[in-house]
């Protein structure tokens, strides 16, 4: 799979008539919809899109010229990660991701909202530095406490219980983004072991969750990732092996 | 009911054994769940609180100190007006205000999602008019031709079918609010009957729906309690008819 990253002016690739989900591959929130397809065994086309020079024609399937958006049927979109994670959810129940109590499936809603903040924190820290204020760092490890305390509270291996669901694949995605922080000079953003013991157990198990493990990167990478955005020049396509994986040696310019 | 609104210090009143909403008499966001418990048919009783002055105890039950909070059980709470509507139309099938099918489910939350451009415009001009600008004021009027085009290409009475729906309880407030506008020196916000009429019968429609009509306030209403807040003593209690319904004449003040 090629991961370029399509641009204003770049056609879209034709319609392979599977599900095609529309990504950035640095974008935690379209990780979510990757991780839920790869768990559910969807078969998918991914097509990368550049964020700072949108193609055209996503606006045909997200409005709002977000990520991610599912074309569901051709030319069709949804979008919103949370909207496209429930109904992929509820159309292919083969592999049920939501627990089927109501109270339960509000409160996996709920650890996802009361998420926001460390979510928010860490775009800060990440993207807008200048503007980090004290009370921000108090808020992200306060949210990491507070998520701690719910997964031993529940007692399962993921939140979801001893097999990943949809509240694992919401948060990961940004869990995954965290231990790059301190690779690009927060290191107050650290998840220090001894303090979040069962919570980097967590983030481990969750790693080699096989859904997981097909999308995952490394924190240097996504270090890699944040300096060249913060640089005013974000690197889409750095992870792209398109040009470099075919057979033969390219031509060396004369 | 009293619609007296319960501040700092106040005490809990004791639990019914009945659901629980705790809410603001003029909070759209707290509306819309009553909206849906009403045309539900559960019972419930209600606490208003004092959003500037909250009552201590209104942190148990809404992490964030946000209305609606729901006590689905004694000392047990949810919260945020989404999660707790689909909570409700799950928990208590035997009115179901969802649709049936995934995609079209996908499809009300688009609705409601491409709508909060439209509500933060609203929200601005109600209550921050100097800092309305007049891209809010195309915001707020693209948002509404969208929602009317939504109406006509569906083709019901209302979003959800020939009966309201989730979709229409989460909206009504809002549209039931914008009415006050023009009534606090914002013309500009009027939904002119030529332009919008397939959108103001909706309204109409809406607004005698008996789940809607029991908690319906007049643009005369939310105008009086804008102009409050906006002065910085939102008049929480103007509804409040507790003091005046007793039996018996108030003794005369001397």
């Amino acid at each position: 799979m090629s991961e370029k990253h399509l641009q204003t002016g770049d056609a879209l690739p034709p319609y392979g008539g599977k599900l095609r989900l529309f990504a950035m591959r640095f974008c935690p929130y379209a990780e979510r919809t990757v991780l839920v397809m790869n768990a559910k065994n969807l078969q998918y086309d991914t097509v990368f899109v550049n964020l700072d020079h949108k193609p055209e024609w996503l606006l045909n399937y997200s409005p709002k010229g977000t990520v991610p958006a599912l074309e569901y049927e051709e030319g069709k979109g949804i979008f919103d990660s949370n909207i496209i994670n429930v109904y992929l959810d509820e159309k292919y129940p083969d592999v049920p991701l939501q627990s089927t109590d109501p109270l339960r499936r509000a409160e996996d809603k709920i650890i996802v909202e009361l998420f926001a903040g460390v979510q928010s924190a860490f775009y800060t820290a990440a993207y807008n530095s200048q503007a980090l204020q004290p009370n921000m760092v108090e808020t992200y490890h306060k949210g990491l406490v507070a998520l701690q305390d719910t997964l031993r509270a529940r007692g399962t291996k993921f939140l979801h219980g001893e097999t990943p669901g949809l509240v694992d694949f919401t948060l990961f995605p940004f869990l995954e983004r965290f231990e790059a922080l301190p690779l690009v000079g927060k290191p107050e953003f650290e998840l220090v072991k001894s303090k979040y013991e069962l919570l980097v157990n967590y983030i481990e198990a969750m790693k080699i969750v096989p859904a997981v493990k097909l999308y995952y990167l490394s924190p240097e990478t996504h270090a890699k990732f944040i300096e060249s955005r913060n640089k005013g020049d974000a690197n889409y396509n750095m992870l792209d092996t398109s040009g470099v994986c075919c057979m033969r040696p390219r031509k060396k310019k004369e």
